[in-house]
């Protein structure tokens, strides 16, 4: 490599990005070499400032400035509906579809014997606690269709059982756009389940 | 999007950068949210040193810390041979095949009638002081295999002409790994061309 240090130190850091390699990050630092004032100036001064700024919200684990995030501060959100989600991702995905407007808990992952994490690990007695200071009557199960993320899902069902909540958990079926044709015998069998009566 | 001003500011300086879109920003923002310590701070750093310290080289356009180049400045290059490339990227892509000991010259861009880049555009009166001032014994013209990398490569030929030295072009033929019955006709038109005998 023609080239300097602080050069090479930026394409590794970017390389080390999910996404990027040795050679998307080389087409982006000559890209920024030759964009100084449009694009490597305004990139520096963004990303500082979410450095300086950006947390986790005390409340749910979205990210947030300042303790709490916009949705836990929001007053015209419904405070009495929870919904878990396994991250951040997952949480900004329920928000684009704009179909929820309810709280959200983020766990930060789901519970895994092969790793290691447990209940304690995923904050779950401090969610019970939640549940119960927001005295909420559903708690939406927000978790993947993996066998870990049900495994989760059925541990917080039981531990919730008692907080005279609704426990509900997300539709499973055929996705939009779906063809019958290229999808598991899994999913069909959901949406079989989960067939609904035309109105 | 459940989130504040400097995330998705982030978000949307990141899709700006070649090859990423605003998918692939949310998640590489996500990926800084959860890695604090071990990327975002890092990346931070790199990118403020890489902004204030990275220009291009006053000699040959690649990009330097200070006013020359590590190629300009170093002791074990050839210096009377020069290599016309057109963009920082062919210049690493050169120094990658580890084959190439002479120095650079970065035009910036080729010839186009189109949108108006002529000789002064890419500072080609400059280059013919440079070769002079090398006492340069070759040229080599490492210019792309398009028509309008090869017109410049005609017209830079053209200026030479009077510098004494000798003008030479990268060889054409099948790239490694190339079969024939993949091949475009006019590849092996040069490779037959460019053929040589086995010694």
């Amino acid at each position: 490599m023609a080239s300097d240090n602080a050069v090479d130190a930026l394409i590794k850091q970017l390389a080390r990005l999910p996404g990027l390699g040795p050679r998307s990050s080389r087409r982006i630092v000559l890209h920024l070499v030759k964009r100084r004032q449009q694009q490597l100036d305004p990139l520096v001064a963004v990303l500082t400032e979410f450095q300086e700024t950006v947390v986790s919200c005390k409340e749910c684990g979205n990210v947030a400035i300042g303790d709490l995030c916009p949705i836990c501060t929001s007053e015209e959100r419904v405070a009495n509906v929870i919904c878990i989600v396994e991250s951040v991702a997952d949480l900004w995905a329920l928000e684009r579809s704009r179909m929820y407007k309810g709280l959200y808990h983020v766990l930060g992952g789901v519970l895994s014997a092969a790793t290691g994490v447990g209940p304690e690990e995923l904050g779950i007695p401090r969610l019970i606690e939640r549940v119960q200071e927001l005295q909420a009557t559903e708690v939406i199960l927000g978790l993947g269709a993996t066998v870990e993320g049900q495994a989760t899902a059925h541990y917080i069902a039981e531990q919730i059982q008692h907080c005279n909540a609704t426990v509900t958990s997300l539709g499973r079926g055929i996705p939009m756009g779906g063809e019958l044709d290229y999808l598991d015998s899994g999913t069909i069998a959901a949406s079989l389940i989960g067939r609904r009566e035309l109105t």
